[in-house]
């Protein structure tokens, strides 16, 4: 019957992961919730909209009032305020008041457009999270974290809004291009890196099963890395501290994917990102020289880069881009480091020299010269 | 020293509204907060600015390493999602992060506006009101409504969003336009018919001090507007019940208010709103003729309008439009009436024909033929 994770926000219990291997059960877990007597409004892209919206609907109508349903274009480049204001109109064309629904059918960027949306709607509607990529089963779908880009700025405009349910159909992993697949498990070894050691051994024990996509493997997985991200999310709610370690390899990999004009995907780019704090973390005398290439060793394990070689911008380009980020503190950047493989603490100590020593390590350049 | 009042939000006490004859503390209590080494960014709107601007901001850029501030164009229409935009922008530019403070220094449209672009700029900064309005002052900077207009839709988007502290100079209520105070009264008569007999005596009996604004009587006044408030908000922090009450006098104000393309201020709408529920409580038997002659003498004592004639639309355009208002849920109309002077609550039950007596008692038109 697959298994279940309670979230709680502030002490109180919020609200449940459910894993699943198919969309069967929605039905009966948004009834659970009291849903029925409203209106819901699926959200989705035209990617995933093609493979799941028509089930999904064909399941969730006969139990609303009104089912809608709201497409955008698939990609990065559709997270932003002008998709927000599409689907309040939408919602708006369609009556949708308070005690409606959102249902965020996708991936991350459908996870938090979606979940902006809700949390601004009418100032706040319910909203539920059925993510179906690895990166929003994983990370993005829980912890209320939503947002959008405005402008050119990324999650530059957002809110702390906490789903009702995230209802995560597991099978629909299978239909994840391969290489959005690869990307989404940077995000797991992270969650091993930060917080769970005998996770990180169990993925690099299962990784032909993780690969082969053998469900029990996956679920496994899956279910691990809630754990990880709910004890997080649960600690610090706001990001106001302990939250802030999923960011490893996030403060460098963030620069390196808006410098790549997002041609490099994001689980790409975080383990780039990852691969240059753990040097720094080396350098540091946190880990030793084996242990980073331990961590290198399960990166290219699943298909992730470890090395930006070729890139059409310098060391010192990432280093600017990096500072830029919102990050940073009172001028101070705040950053992630391992202190040993399972366990990552935040500093805002780093100069500028040590993030452009991480830096040049990935792109394999000389750090004195370049 | 000047009244203090602390609002709990579920429970625990979050912010204080202060109530000041002058701008000179308010430097000691945002330092009381532990602001000072962060930015700070003064929102006002252009007419506001002219008046209290360079005094703010002479008192708070010694306090923070930065005060910037944003003015826009006075007036409910930038009230909306593109001013929230140019807000966006300006804080990006100066490099706001999540340990910055935004002031909001106006009435009701820059706080609401304030507000909202502090619930979401990197999913939420502080923000601090400081309202200049006796509508903001006794209404809308209390209890962490926030909300910008989408398209023509009024307050369709938001959040709520607690401030960190509201202070109030109370002196500033001098130089707002007569027309504008007088639009402010309606609220507070709202608060005593809907919660405190007393206090509606309270305003009967000192009008002739509040016009004048006599000091006293205005700091009380405000002081116990801002209790019924803060209860009202505190029992019902997101208006899923209790809070709903504040909208006496709303649901047919905010229609006409739209009608009327806003030449109609917010407080006279509300003002012919509350006469025309007044009514439909008369009408249902709950206050008697008398009482709701003592209504419509309270708020023509304070130069509020009771009736409207020579409107350009029909009592049945006013109706339509206040059907297609937000105040719905599942299709049904959420209607405030009273039970009795100082004592309001919350009806689904009124039929359109109830709502059409009410639109034509303030018309002056015989609801049989009209």
């Amino acid at each position: 019957m697959g298994k279940t994770i309670t979230v709680s926000y502030y002490g109180t219990p919020c609200y449940k992961i459910e894993l699943q291997k198919d969309f069967q059960l929605l039905p009966a877990k948004l009834k659970e919730l009291g849903y029925g007597t409203n209106r819901a409004c699926i959200v989705t892209d035209t990617v995933v909209g093609k493979f799941y919206l028509e089930e999904v609907t064909a399941l969730l109508s006969p139990m609303f009032t009104q089912c809608t349903s709201f497409i955008f274009e698939e990609g990065e480049s559709s997270k932003n305020t002008d998709t927000v204001g599409s689907l309040y109109d939408h919602l708006i064309q369609n009556s949708f008041d308070r005690k409606d629904v959102l249902i965020a059918l996708g991936g991350g960027v459908t996870g938090d457009l979606t979940g902006f949306a809700a949390a601004t709607y009418l100032r706040g509607i319910d909203f539920v999270q059925v993510p179906t990529s690895l990166l929003a089963q994983t990370d993005s779908s829980i912890g209320g974290k939503t947002g959008v880009d405005f402008l050119q700025y990324k999650n530059m405009v957002g809110a702390f809004y906490m789903p009702k349910l995230v209802y995560m159909n597991i099978s629909t992993l299978k239909t994840l291009p391969g290489r959005q697949f690869s990307s989404g498990t940077a995000e797991l070894i992270k969650h091993g890196f930060i917080k769970d050691k005998e996770y990180t051994d169990f993925i690099q024990t299962h990784r032909n099963a993780i690969l082969s996509q053998d469900y029990q493997a996956m679920e496994e997985m899956i279910y691990r890395s809630c754990l990880v991200k709910r004890d997080v999310v649960e600690k610090d709610p706001k990001e106001k501290g302990e939250r802030a370690l999923l960011n490893f390899g996030h403060t460098i990999g963030h620069a390196i994917e808006k410098l790549s004009d997002f041609t490099l995907s994001h689980g790409e780019c975080v383990s780039l990102g990852m691969v240059s704090a753990g040097y720094i973390s080396y350098q540091k005398g946190n880990i030793t020289l084996e242990q980073l290439e331990g961590l290198k060793d399960i990166l290219s394990g699943f298909g992730l880069p470890t090395s930006l070689e070729d890139f059409s911008h310098s060391p010192q380009d990432i280093l600017a881009a990096t500072k830029l980020d919102k990050k940073m503190e009172s001028g101070k950047i705040k950053f992630v480091l391992l202190k040993s493989p399972g366990e990552a603490y935040l500093t805002k100590e780093l100069t500028d020299s040590d993030l452009f020593e991480g830096i040049c390590h990935i792109m394999k350049a000389d750090s004195k010269c370049c």
